[in-house]
């Protein structure tokens, strides 16, 4: 099964990607992972990663999920997201792992994981529900 | 009626809200706003600004919001939030209006509307549901 | 402005809001108000009114909020709901508000406020934030 | 490893459930299930089960799922929940299978599922995550 639309040019199009950092780490049908490098820039006021941060790669994560299952010239905006932040962002990398729960013809509904990496540690700090919608031209 | 912690100096630790330009426009106590004029660096595959960048200011806003009515020497961190994005993030500045729903001793439930800002013109673009729980030293 | 479709029409055929004794108080553009008394039968175990029981008349305003500004011969199905339970549900009786946020084609956001509701007094005790769709015939 | 509170007892305890006919499926620690047989009483306008019901057993499911980890002697609130519904509520039963992402002193994160079922078939129509509050007395 291939992968009608181009995941890799429209996340290098996500200036705010580059801008934190973020990489692509996997992109199957129904399931995308980005990672991301701790930063002091990105930091809240512990020297944590900042919550929005850590919101950011699960929501491209899990548009982008949604994406790989949506027709040819196919484009997804994020409609609504809800994150529980289980632990502070404490690491010195993140992982947010998308994957589509149902994939509809306007709507999807996609869950992620973010996890906070530290040497071989690796623990889940966040958990999102989301609701994506996809156009196609 | 004052506010008993130092909510400037938090935010002025943010490292992240620096990173993207966010300033503090407005603390009351139960109310912070913040602000953030758009920048391509931090816009999505259309050139709109990513609703990372806009979950992040709404969720500092309403962390901020929760720490004005904490008792002196708290800190605050966000349990968890929702965002609904009502409309692409189209503008030239954004402002997170954050106020507290109800304060209690450990928790906190806040909500934000995210407006995008282009001329004359004002619309709201996102709002916001939170829990926040604060931590007294 | 003129409301499309039959809500009270269709209220009546959902048959839960009959069976936990709810009743549609008020219906206009955009808005719309559900009221319940309380009932032992709908208490969870500390004798007040279960928070499911808060969501489902929350959850139906908010539909039928959406439905009023949907085209003539449409329908309306939840997507997804969030609700804060910012107190116990203690009262006599209870009202869900709900007002729709951005009326789109397929999609339309609304929010709700619950209140409980004791002689006199009233006071918010749940805030939702919805995501609904509307179909059309 | 035991059980410290009193599932069965409170569950009993709450009208709620005994009135929309849900029952306790299963009880471990850190994981509940709540079933419910479909009833014509409990539908929306189109004979579907109503989202409020299959909310409302997945909601007691979480926070008995957080009181299974909880201290002896407490008791556990819904603080908020969100709940994705991915296909409407049709089926002859449906059950509510919950369980803890993170058990906290104060504050328990949950996820739970909700499927229907038709005789062998069982798809998933519904997931929740949730922030749950226990207090030891």
């Amino acid at each position: 099964m291939g992968i009608p639309n181009d995941i890799r040019g429209s996340f290098s199009r996500q200036a705010f990607m580059r801008t934190i950092g973020a990489s692509l780490e996997l992109v199957e049908p129904g399931r995308v992972h980005i990672s991301i490098p701790f930063s002091p820039a990105l930091s809240q006021q512990h020297g944590f990663m900042h919550a929005g941060v850590i919101a950011s790669i699960a929501d491209s994560a899990s548009g982008y999920a949604a994406l790989t299952l949506a027709p040819a010239n196919s484009d997804v905006l994020s409609v609504e997201f809800k994150i529980c932040l289980l632990a502070p962002a404490v690491g010195s990398r993140f992982v947010a792992r998308a994957h589509i729960l149902r994939a509809g013809h306007r709507l999807s509904f996609c869950t992620a994981e973010v996890s906070a990496i530290d040497g071989e540690q690796e623990s889940i700090i966040a958990t999102m529900l989301s609701t994506m919608t996809t156009k196609t031209a």
